[in-house]
């Protein structure tokens, strides 16, 4: 047996590529368009676990509707969590981004983030956790993750 | 970067490992119980990803409420694909331990099944799809997933 994904859906596709891609550094690895089912797939990897895919599913807006579907966000879904080189940086480049750091990596250890779609990232330093460091280490919590 | 789990909160980690260890064939890697947090991790792998893991949380009851939280269910988070020996094999099992197979595989391919905190599971088939068999090619759908 063999674990092969995990799915998530995506209303705004541009924007969940730039925060896992641009920001948080996954990979392209294929993607599929399926216009008779009006949905597009993309699937991501990180470079050490390639086996291990994220499934973008991205349901093209109807053409009635002036919105995209709202696809909310529950509890019982807690996060997708990686290992980072650099805990700091990762967290900084997506705070030039306009990503919110809602849990700060204030132990040089752990973070979270939410992808535009309030996906929860656990981000987690390779290793032993980096030295104290500001801004990070009096940043406070903003909102939930 | 390196993937290392997805994370799912579970109401009642008995049935949760009823689940996805009996049911699915998953195994338990490791286990962690915080007293004074009041909650237990437990990580499952499938077995030829033991790295891909999937973490359970489970919380513990509060001492003063007499239900535990109902974790919910949205559809930003789509499911967990794992690729199986034998579709049909794992489906019957499943089946006669009480779980609905929402989507049954009537294509010898793809089937879907929700645990028991309303987690999707997709299933594929290793390889080309089986050959057409009942009971299987003529069920209906039952509810979502």
């Amino acid at each position: 047996m063999k674990y092969l994904h995990t799915m998530i859906r995506v209303r705004d596709l541009d924007a969940a590529l730039r925060f896992f891609c641009d920001g948080l550094g996954l990979r392209e690895v294929r993607r599929r368009d399926v216009p008779q089912g009006r949905f597009t797939l993309v699937f991501l990897a990180a470079d050490e676990t390639p086996d291990a895919e994220i499934e973008l599913t991205h349901n093209w807006p109807n053409q009635y509707a002036s919105v995209s579907e709202d696809y909310g966000s529950a509890r019982n879904f807690g996060h997708l969590a990686f290992r980072v080189d650099d805990i700091y940086a990762t967290c900084a480049h997506l705070q030039s981004m306009g990503v919110v750091i809602n849990r700060p990596p204030r132990d040089g250890h752990m973070a979270f983030v939410r992808s535009p779609d309030l996906i929860s990232i656990e981000l987690l330093q390779r290793g032993d956790a980096l030295p104290s460091a500001e801004p990070w280490a009096s940043m406070s919590n903003t909102g939930v993750w």
